[in-house]
């Protein structure tokens, strides 16, 4: 086991009607901003929860934090805050607006071009307390110190990590993602999976609770995923997909073993160059990966067969075939297109993808042997 | 899945070497007391670390916490720590040191006899912080907001919780548990093993997470059981040990679930009235208890023996038998007595426990249906 630091002061208010919980939990002498997506929480009764909890608070509102949340956007956002002398912030949605409100914290008071910050978390300093109302399962925003922004001007999509970026508390209520679209709660189940192996899936023998930690997190999304399918309207299948997603990203998986991550950095480029929904992009590249760097995963692919999949057998190659297989298969059965050519990206893309690895000079993986030329054998497995 | 609210603050410092960072997380302006059990860490070089990380710091040291800490002794060093003026604390040593060290932290500033704090712990209102450096891995007390404290004038030994003694910042590096007595380990193994069990072995269905979370602990300490019993000096052995103890009582198992805890209570009486360490009076207890429960804890049981010790069939009755037995035997495997016969333990301390509870009126468990008629049979059943 590596030598490792845990700290995670995000206190987490789970359950039904746990909403309400707003109207204690943020000082009642604060100047807030609610940030918001695109209007989902209206229909769904979120909204006004959360305005019935906060009767007593002195609040503006920000609307329209975009799916893969944009620089251009939340700038505007930082505006408003600086403006009204903003010094607490409450997102309410999913991944991408709590993503964001962590951008808008840092942002406020940030002496030059808060971009700058996404390119060099060390630059943040002072950062205003956030909390969130989370409605989407899918991120672990809502219980870590991490972010990813894009910028439109340069279709630009990167991530940056802070202590001081926890949310102070975050309140998950299953009922609040009842009317989730159900290609939202697919692309949540694979995004949760893919943040799990990246975690899981690298060298064997570093830590033997984090893996039993992961390996129950990916059993559990084994067994809700065709429940949720089925029906995301019950509770406690709602409940358990939940604290998995939540838990999949909060550092209680990561402790003192090496990370991945090279799935994420690839399907980051697959959304900004050509606007794939990003737990889609990962189910794309993820099983791709896994095949082009088997060598280096071997035996941990060889315990993942086994335990999470129960597949053995003499053939070593075969069993990890099919555990890469059952991988992809998992996508599909939850009605995820896998390959590049059903979301039509073609050679033109993935060219600009290895090209711009190629001239970052960006080398993945936990092994840190992902160059540009493997990227290019990853892609093209995904066509 | 029940209503929960989790946080937890303290920041988990692992690995080996990490006794230097001590110098940095202690505030310099600080006067200190460092507080100790028996002297153990003076041959197994912790203390030479300590004092080596904390020279430009100011402290004062207290000698002479117990196990199972006493009211009394404690008393001392609060008397201490109000005549020097000591406002941050660091306990050096395993669970009776550190939990021996919250009870003076809640105590300091009490106005009445801090006793009354042990009794009712809502009576907490201002703790100095205190931060630990964990040399025995069993009660997991270096993460979380719990002490048991007992009392030598009466022979009482009582829990109490609250959230402000979490520990600030806790050190765990296992070299500095490889000069432990094999004894320590044997009861450290069981006392995790049934601190998982209290939270894990109730009512089934209640959360999928919590439930593989536990399962993969409890697999890990089988796993680890033996190892540690031929050599606990192996570095990765112990470092999967000490974070499998740390998570086994830090909260991370308990979301959102009913837990038990009587094995708990009744040990505390088998160690309050005759001197049996804490985790040997829960592997007396434990699976005379699964036994007396068995129809409660019937579901759960079934999945415990199927998942946890690979035990099936179609004789549901004698599955439950067979996952107790092998609950018992190992125990009996890393050398623990597991009948109060072996203890000189005889009716007239059982009868004494089963009164005290008759007279406190005391219901136990995760259904609170466990009286003082069942306590005997329970202990009857441990003879």
């Amino acid at each position: 086991m590596y030598n490792f630091t845990f700290k995670n002061p995000t206190k987490l208010i789970f359950g039904k009607g746990s909403i309400a919980n707003l109207s204690t939990e943020i000082p009642i002498d604060k100047k807030l901003m609610l940030t918001f997506g695109g209007g989902s929480v209206k229909t769904n009764n979120v909204y006004n929860q959360v305005v019935a909890a906060l009767e007593r608070h002195d609040y503006i509102e920000f609307w329209g934090i975009e799916p893969n949340p944009t620089y251009e956007t939340l700038m505007e956002a930082v505006t408003l805050c600086r403006k009204y002398n903003v010094d607490y912030l409450l997102a309410v949605g999913g991944g991408s607006v709590i993503d964001g409100t962590k951008f808008i914290a840092a942002a406020i008071h940030y002496g030059g071009d808060p971009w700058e910050i996404v390119l060099d978390d060390t630059k943040i300093k002072k950062v205003i307390p956030l909390a969130t109302v989370l409605t989407l399962p899918a991120t672990g925003s809502e219980m870590n110190g991490g972010s990813v922004i894009s910028k439109q001007a340069t279709c630009e999509k990167y991530a940056f990590h802070h202590p001081l970026i926890y949310p102070a508390f975050s309140v998950l209520d299953p009922e609040s993602c009842y009317s989730l679209p159900i290609e939202q709660i697919s692309a949540g189940i694979a995004d949760t999976f893919i943040h799990i192996l990246e975690q899981y899936l690298t060298t064997n023998n570093q830590s033997m609770v984090m893996d039993r930690f992961a390996e129950g997190l990916l059993l559990t999304l084994i067994e809700l995923a065709p429940q949720l399918m089925k029906n995301h309207k019950e509770y406690d299948t709602m409940a358990n997909f939940m604290l998995t997603a939540t838990m999949g990203l909060n550092g209680f998986i990561s402790m003192g073993v090496k990370q991945d991550w090279a799935t994420h950095m690839i399907g980051h480029e697959l959304t900004a160059l050509a606007g794939i929904t990003h737990g889609v992009s990962l189910a794309i590249v993820g099983p791709a990966l896994m095949q082009v760097m088997r060598d280096d995963k071997r035996e941990k692919l060889l315990q993942y067969a086994e335990r999470v999949w129960k597949i053995t057998g003499e053939n070593k190659e075969h069993v990890i075939d099919k555990a890469i297989n059952h991988t992809a298969d998992f996508y599909r059965s939850i009605g995820i297109k896998t390959r590049l050519s059903e979301h039509n990206v073609g050679d033109d893309i993935i060219n600009e993808i290895v090209e711009r690895f190629r001239k970052r000079n960006t080398i993945l993986g936990e092994n840190r042997n992902i160059n540009a030329d493997k990227v290019l054998q990853i892609l093209n497995l995904c066509k």
